[in-house]
């Protein structure tokens, strides 16, 4: 027994976990959230309805494994020199990713014994993507996670103010927009956050066509929004390209002047 | 009242703070401008009628605070070394971002009491937002604003010869579009101007769909037109990203430097 | 004969060619994959039916070029060093780029005997493009694919990372707009698959325009889903800006201190 | 008559103004030339027909002005060392830039006398913006053009692999989306080059929205082929961001050897 519970815990806890990367059982688990999102998200669909017992089937069967899965973590865990003792389970149990996937559970019972009713599990049900960042917030794994956090934390003042910059752009093009084709497309350009609405969808280039202006000056002021359209996305990626080779290199001085010492 | 006064001054003059980044009160006069020009935004919308009378309360209240502000930001700008004297108050009205403070507060007030002739007041409603720059302009945060801006200055030139690479694509593509199109499909491509907007739209990927080559010939050179798309977003984001590089390993250098100094 | 075959070993082994990048022949046959790529694209278009005995034809022709190209490849081999001995050809007739060759042929050829029925020699042509990486991967060309390979695995965890945020942002846009606009729009928001279809093609701001919200809740979440576009696209462009980065000026270095030497 | 050719030399000749960046008279020539092309692409827009008279005005004196321009740009050019002696007129008039400046010339003129026939002017008058790019080949400014080339050209390698990487992307998608959609929409999806059409349109984020796929597998497919667009940005994105980079910081190591040498 206590033999099991040693191997369990190498391979459920990912600082315990000696190889490269993520041990295979926990990679099991990831698989199986993936397809527990992608089963909810099928249930949803009408023209996929004959599929729906399956799909139940199987999220029934996950919701068992997460639950096994949950209980084997907390049983395991004492063996962590900083979960040790008797309370060490409640103290897991208790950390923010271990209640998140506690939610996670509660919406995947919910769903698969009370049913149809998915309008506040399937926002539930994100929040067990969000447990494989809480997953690798543990590893080494981490150590990518924390230096991309870092790059963009650094420049989190440079990225506010290319913020404020896309917001003065995005509300000078609608008023712009609102001024020039109001009379000619009020149901569109009738009103400042209507122009926002094509602003938005102008400047960060997604342009769906649904709101296009049709006067000669509309065109114009248009045509230098999707022009500005281009810093607006070039000044983050610029900023952000960067932070990272900032951290990257840092990470790496830091790896080697590590490395001697060991 | 000289202890009100000096407390103000360390709370509304963003120099004279001495905690990390933006004081509170500026913080709830930045969240304020917002408020207002959220709340000039919504009242424009025709399905949000029943809304106005409340969105000129918010309104009149903010003109209330903002000149309180105002005021109180003239009271208190004598303690500061540079606008010391008599007539230091003066000296920092007549500054460009103190002006534009003004301004804007004029396009509260007019608007709050003449009514709904938002046709002009909504342009200097900008303003108000772009002082979130004036106040950065004086402060640690205006470092960041600054290395931003030397960032783009100092490759100024190369980021103009993009814009004149991406000046000749957009004649170009417009060119050989209207020249394929302009028999088939004379509304949206029977003049280089027409053409031009169509080209605008899809260099920049935005892509509205509201003109769309339908002869073979116009496909091709539309296909070339799409690809030669990324070069036009790639050089000039490639342009600031090693910009900010470069400013960025500077400014850190620097700051190295400053650090055993001190 | 034995001159020839030592010619033609130079022309046709991109490491036997001591020019720079690639040699003349082999500049020749990619020219001529792509002509057969284009050829067989073109045979499927109904409007250019008549152009369809031409294409055949170019086919054929095609066909008996690549096939001597293959035979004369395999006999020049055992020139190489590492092929050399009587079986030398054969150990390269079973590499893998040898292999995907020899599938392309037969791709080539099933189409120009047994003729129109491309549904699947469609999908194998696509492996004759990509013996144009396989040709470059002995070669000093390889050099730079290594490096592209290299930069981008080594930031493989970090793009991982921002993989999954991508994936939590367009399943949280997606139950978003669901949330909203399931009611109003059932045929395009009306399951989570459905919905998920808008989001990935707003998110990579694509915006096809066929499924746009058109309730306020619904235009205001896709107004944010539309702005975290940038950051979806940024942050794996600053990874990957950082990581090329990287890699080229080892790349340098290592060229540097290998310079002296020889 | 000497002393205004002395001073018409440095105006004119880029290389020979000893101010900051492009000379007065320069810069108003590069202002003539885009309101030129601005006049000629105005002409061709059947709305604005009654301004026909005026701009065919500004046409006729616009060519005056280039030809003067011409003229004085000859008879200065021997003062210059490299083209000093007799004939040295005529070798600067045989260089590839000052033909592109005859050749614009002969355009506007043939335009302005022969008439409305623009059909195959317009492409010349592209020539003149070229100018622009002639113009600063000699000069200060011309080395900010050689820098973006030079970064442009030492990744060429790079490049040309993701623009293969790049067409395997767009042809497995056009095969893809032209198998899963050729029965159900044969107008859009009924050949690979019809399908080509919406795979470029969607891998450069362009999405017109004339051509969307219709059947699930269709939308499987084209959601894989939307996410892949990100990487067919981002990549050479991240490879230009890194060769300026290098290229810069190059640039900027000779400025400051050749610094203290001066």
């Amino acid at each position: 027994m206590e033999r099991l519970r040693e191997r369990l815990y190498r391979q459920l806890d990912l600082d315990a976990w000696r190889g490269e990367g993520v041990s295979p059982l926990n990679r099991v688990i990831l698989a199986l959230v993936l397809v527990s999102v992608a089963c909810a998200a099928l249930g949803t669909e009408p023209t996929l309805a004959h599929l729906r017992p399956t799909l139940s089937a199987i999220g029934l069967t996950l919701a068992a494994v997460f639950t096994v899965e949950y209980v084997a973590r907390l049983w395991v865990k004492p063996l962590a020199p900083d979960f040790s003792g008797r309370w060490g389970w409640l103290r897991y149990a208790l950390r923010w990713h271990a209640l998140i996937d506690l939610a996670a559970l509660a919406a995947v019972w919910s769903e698969a014994l009370i049913g149809h009713d998915v309008s506040w599990a399937v926002m539930l049900r994100l929040a067990r993507i969000l447990r494989i960042f809480a997953l690798t917030r543990e590893s080494a794994v981490g150590m990518a996670t924390r230096e991309l956090v870092w790059a963009i934390r650094e420049r989190g003042i440079e990225l506010a103010l290319a913020g404020v910059l896309g917001l003065i752009l995005i509300m000078g093009s609608a008023v712009g927009l609102y001024l020039a084709e109001r009379a000619v497309q009020p149901e569109v350009f009738g009103s400042i956050p209507r122009a926002m609405w094509w602003a938005v969808a102008t400047l960060t280039t997604v342009g769906y066509g649904d709101a296009v202006p049709a006067t000669g000056l509309g065109k114009a002021i248009a045509g230098f929004t999707m022009l500005s359209s281009i810093a607006l996305i070039s000044v983050p990626a610029g900023i952000l390209a960067a932070a990272f080779s900032d951290a990257f290199q840092r990470a790496r001085k830091a790896a080697k002047e590590r490395g001697p010492d060991a």
